[in-house]
């Protein structure tokens, strides 16, 4: 499916602020660009690099005062996503030289310290695809999605202690128990269309059965329709802005929605 | 200054054809990437990866019969380039690591078989950034700007022996003749605002004093307004479309405009 | 100086382990490899990648039972740090595009929750060299060097909290106020001349004055006489061993010594 | 098996001389490395950079004077390599990214120019890994191995002409005629043991049947024992010492064995 999304914001600066953004997604895996933009107002002077997970990353100082981004794309993508409950664990032996980062404990994901709790929650499931799922509707059962309990602090450990957060705590949780469980799992941060309410979103990618999955445990039921922008261990590597100075967002607005699939038109000779 | 470039092609092939294009540029050193787009009619599947060079690469396959290709890029690029005659040679000690393989002779460059002619061009010119200028300036003044002359087949030995090329032969007498001077050499391929006549356009770069400077043998002097596209040793690592199969390009047109520099309308709330 | 570190283990493994090892140092910008050696008994299939940070990786499996590794080096590497009082703090806008990643929190450098703490340590200390050096002294002057209190699940926060911990404890708390600071900072793992009692080590280097420079809490002074294997983030990311099995150190003997300079004698004819 | 391999050799520059080497092998697809080590003296200052192949470059400049170099290497290599007669091309789609590169013409490579001479080599001969082994066999019962006929200007095309060379340009016809059919192939550089005479040796490998194949136009027969040093598109990008300044080598001894597979003695309690 082909689809095209928006993103629009507004900053506040109290003083220039030096800031990493990652804000343009590439074509990937399971995606393929056919569109981008990205609009500074005021226009900044800006570079790109290319970070150690493959992200695009912008950087720029936000002058003192307001700006404006406005980041738009259209990508094609898979409306339906892919399921294989029988997919079995890939032994540590066959895991890809680049999957074997996400087996590591990160800062948001002290995976070290939630064996027991991974083993409990898929005792007597099949190891592989099966196992992250039941981690999956574990989380979706048993957590409560809530704004206003968890901050940029809050880590796998304090999420299952509250019991309540939103969707980066919830992809927390299931990277954690992932890698406890030896499973490589990594954080996406991205669009999903018709997401309600609509906003910037994350979930997670566990590596079982050979490839890379799709779980998301905000959701009921496996979903497509999703545009990543960026991947890592957890959501300390994919800040959609690291600012290293007083910034705030005075308005973020998101938009998801299907592209009617024009073609420009040809160039006059 | 933020251009607007636009490359529209139609392509017959007489059967499927498994194509490499490098058509999507990116941010890099001189250049900021403002929006881009790529459209495929029909669609097809394709993928995209970095090369060794960092351009962006695209497979995909032309289906037998018709295809075309639009590609369109607004880009904030400088509009005068840097000059710096009493820019002095770089000792290769000091060449960065990454600059080191354009000293190699390549394909269309046999450097290794020019040095008594790059000598005799810049006799009494002192090393830098003036060398590279006497190369640009004597190729400008001695070879003729003629299609016809010159095919895929065509190297820079050849080039000197006809006397005559397009740009993409004049950027390589230029490469070869640097290179047999010691001098890191790479191949631009890319968009020139005012091109006359307007087309997908070939120059070089050099390193001396420490960084990379432009140089155009085409144009009787330096002009800014470039889009790079990709970037290599010469015309083999950086083809427009590598076609491993029957195809031609039936229509090619190429446009490049200032841009308005409008910022999109917010989104609504 | 030429120093030549050995370093010699014996496993135990209950079960086939799969493993990954960073055991092998490489040339880099502070040392230059003279030679190097790694011996499996038994041996076993090995392969070989290169991480996101440049280490060399080695992929495993220690079969069940024993195995002995025994790793060889001879490095010219620095005798005397680099110390300069007067660097100033590096701005952000300035820092490389390959540091960026080290400001940012991790597994066991929670800086995000650091900032008052850092802060206290270094008020009055002009912002760069200085202030990491105020760091590195406090930690040297309040916390005590002692086995036992820390494990692998301990951070700097709770290295903070229990007042001791080992060479590993010592930087993760440097790499943590540094950090917090926006000082750009990297774990090291590898082998140091004359560290008593002799054994693997860990410091951390930190970016300031535009470059890294090398820091060691659990020295009363600057020492140069070291040998890099690993850099990371944190202790996660530089594991000696990481085994996704059960695996026991039975021994562990560490000797690093001045090298005796002699040149292999010539090849007969 | 384990093999151990020395190169040793004495230089003479008139003057200082900025060289880059690739003496130092490293652990790959088909090799692991045991021990290695590389002598200077006079020791200077050396760095090392990994290029775009993946092969480790060494950089220094040769004092004014005679310089003498030894590497020494212990490497676990194939006694046989793999042969498969049946094996089939692999279409262009599937060719993995990373060897796309190595469908290109080079310098000494004029791939674009022996489309016919190549279909009229493999006429009748079934696609894949049979096409290669008939260029090959083609080769090496058609071209005879002499010194003195080629030299570093020497291209694919020139030995054709003239019907002699070494390993090199051996290399360089099978190659060329390889990517002609749109077969990926790339120069290897390395040791081959009981080579006769023995020196440092050059072969090719082409992509077929989903993987690299091993083969040497210069040999009766398939040979393992094989040490890879560097991999390139032609000898452009594997010189062993590429000197930008006048550097003459003296003396060259190489030599390799069967290697004893001691284990060092542990380190003392």
């Amino acid at each position: 499916m082909r689809l095209q999304a928006s993103c629009d914001m507004n900053l506040i600066a109290d003083a220039d602020c030096p800031t990493v953004g990652m804000l343009r997604p590439s074509s990937g895996a399971a995606q393929w660009l056919v569109s981008e933009s990205c609009y500074f107002d005021p226009p900044v002077p800006t570079t790109e690099y290319v970070d150690m997970f493959g992200n695009l990353c912008q950087r720029f100082v936000v002058p003192q005062g307001r700006m404006r981004i406005r980041v738009d794309v259209v990508m094609d993508t898979e409306a339906v996503i892919a399921v294989e409950p029988d997919a079995p664990a890939t032994p540590i032996e066959q895991v890809p030289d680049a999957a074997l980062q996400f087996l590591l404990q990160s800062r948001y994901c002290p995976s070290d310290r939630m064996e027991d709790r991974a083993r409990a929650i898929v005792a007597g499931v099949a190891p592989g695809y099966a196992q992250v799922e039941a981690i999956r509707a574990w989380i979706h059962g048993n957590l409560s999605y809530r704004y206003g309990v968890s901050d940029a602090a809050t880590d796998a450990l304090d999420t299952l202690a509250s019991g309540a957060g939103v969707c980066r705590d919830f992809a927390h949780v299931g990277l954690s128990l992932c890698r406890a469980l030896k499973i490589p799992a990594r954080m996406v941060v991205g669009y999903l269309y018709q997401l309600d309410p609509m906003d910037m979103h994350a979930w997670f990618e566990a590596f079982v059965g050979g490839r890379w999955y799709t779980f998301d445990a905000t959701q009921a039921a496996p979903r497509g329709g999703r545009i990543v922008v960026a991947y890592g261990r957890d959501a300390a590597d994919v800040a959609f802005l690291s600012n290293y100075g007083p910034l705030n967002t005075e308005r973020l607005k998101v938009q998801v929605e299907l592209h009617t699939n024009a073609v420009p038109e040809p160039l006059p000779d």
